[in-house]
């Protein structure tokens, strides 16, 4: 290793050549098919090139399944993949305790799926790749093997820490496809919950960290954010709820003040209308649904999930492990094509922006 | 009047010769404006005859205007309006207390307003219309005149109740574009109430009138209906929320037993996606920004609000007053169009299933 573990990868141009790290995500769902699929159309739709961190046999086995056999490069450094990657699908092994079977997720390969997303970080944290993009994993199969975390996103913030020891990381999750960029306030909890995490602290922070990443990653000289309210109307002026006065309305005050351009809260049901997202590059909404719904509605099959707020640039597919359809070549590459393109270029940008 | 009060409109063929009745909403917003532009383009949209409960004056003011200067036919009685309706638009007029102000609301005038309603539902009640479309209201503005309604929607289940004593109706909203068919289980209240409202009852009871209304309104012969869950992901087993597993499945259990199609709890983010739409007709939601911010992203001008489980067809455009812009010809009426439309076409359905 040539950097200590605790700086951020050097600005060093030759980091465009590098390839990306792709966690294989549970290998008993579509991950690898997509990967596969991903793989084989490098050349027709310029996926960049990406390392895959998982187990060589089940990626063989599954393009086998698939119809679609290829050759594999074993590599031990990431940084190789990109040399490999026209001629063969690269791949850092990672030990699995059985064998994997598409459609059967196996609690004995919880431990290879956790290993997967920590050396993919690794890598990406070491400078031998450019970004992390993780593939689907199921909560409930790595519980067994010790995972705590609500999702990839509060793991990959525990990793940045032990990574960069001192740093506080606040992560930020965001979808973006061509049509909307938004980014929910809060993710995985009940709908109930929701009132109890609405603070003006939250969202001063998140808006923060939108804004730094539009500008550094995105690239977006002067963001525009547009906040959601929560209740329909956005209150109608109190008369349907009160948190948007007490709360929503506070906190976009406050970031006003700082000098962002951000506005709201605005009604919900109005801010995804073609007319109102021409008026922002990036909303935030309250909750879940509120969020997740237009970009679903909007950008059916090439929404990406994107981390700010983390060190690294790190993106994935905007869809679960669906076993369901494990190995039937149903799935669509579709997502992981976007994430991986938007990973590189993201991580280009933030690059660029450090020289 | 040949038909006594509580009766239902007699099962005639000529109903389908009876024009629409349209209430003015709140004369200082933009439902003139775009009743004006919707009697404009009558001939080259096809726009159904209506007549308008209005005041003539503030019509005629409001098309000077506007720059479109139009004859006004007054009549007393609403089903004059189709031999009128190629030439002069037909106003049946509405006393006003004080003259109309595009953009100014007046609580003087908020009696002429109700009035409106009153008398345009009261024609259709008596055959002289064949529906009710309603332009909108601003609801603080109609409260000094006592007006204590959440909505137009629960006006008129009470003026249903007055034509028709005995019978008990129980309005729900449905939102139709040609993307989408959405009825949200709770309206216009806080989130933080809906828990309270989302009872299984209210689920099998709105499930039915949506399956009724399909059939005898929409003649769709099979409806199927999908139900949203009320979490993320529809509460993922119970670990995000209890309400799916509580209230909402066992209410389409109920529902499925009585033999009708209806699927869900459903993840509500990939409930709107075309893949998903194509395999129901009609979805339940379970609050206002889950069912309207997919309606509005997807039918951002062409939305149309229609009242279920009435005695009478009612349709009105999905949006407001706007009285910032009355008067000023930004106002679309591609809403109130497809509202007019859509209310002959389930008139005349309703009509056929009578006979």
């Amino acid at each position: 290793m040539s950097r200590p573990r605790h700086r951020k990868p050097a600005p060093d141009a030759s980091a465009r050549a590098l390839p990306l790290a792709l966690s294989q995500g549970d290998p008993a769902g579509i991950g690898l098919d997509i990967a596969i699929a991903a793989w084989s159309q490098r050349r027709a739709r310029s996926v960049p090139p990406f390392a895959l961190f998982g187990d060589p046999r089940a990626v063989s086995a599954r393009a086998r399944t698939l119809g679609r056999p290829l050759s594999i490069a074993e590599i031990a450094d990431a940084a190789e993949a990109s040399a490999a990657f026209a001629k063969r699908l690269p791949v850092v092994p990672i030990a699995h305790a059985e064998r994997v079977v598409a459609g059967r997720p196996s609690a004995a390969n919880a431990p290879a799926v956790i290993a997967a997303i920590e050396q993919a970080t690794s890598a990406v944290v070491r400078g031998k790749a450019r970004a992390l993009v993780t593939l689907p994993i199921a909560k409930g199969w790595l519980k067994g093997a010790g995972f705590r975390h609500p999702g990839h996103t509060e793991f990959l913030a525990e990793l940045a820490g032990r990574h960069y020891p001192g740093e506080h990381h606040f992560p930020v999750m965001m979808l973006v496809a061509e049509e909307l960029r938004v980014v929910p306030l809060t993710i995985h909890v009940p709908l109930k919950e929701v009132f109890g995490l609405l603070t003006a602290e939250r969202i001063t922070r998140s808006v923060r960290i939108m804004h730094r990443s539009l500008v550094a990653d995105f690239g977006i000289a002067a963001p525009r954010i547009a906040v959601a309210g929560l209740n329909p109307h956005a209150g109608e002026d109190g008369t349907m709820g009160s948190e948007e006065k007490d709360v929503i309305a506070p906190a976009v005050a406050t970031l006003r003040a700082e000098g962002l351009d951000v506005r709201g809260p605005h009604s919900a049901d109005t801010l995804f209308r073609p007319e109102a997202r021409c008026r922002y590059d990036a909303a935030l909404a309250m909750y879940h649904d509120q969020a997740l719904i237009p970009l679903k509605t909007l950008a059916f099959d090439h929404g990406v999930n994107v981390t700010l707020g983390l060190p690294f640039v790190r993106t994935s597919p905007d869809h679960g492990t669906a076993f369901d359809i494990a190995g039937s070549g149903a799935a669509s590459p579709e997502s992981l094509i976007a994430a991986l393109k938007l990973a590189a270029d993201l991580a280009a940008r933030r690059a660029l922006g450090r020289r």
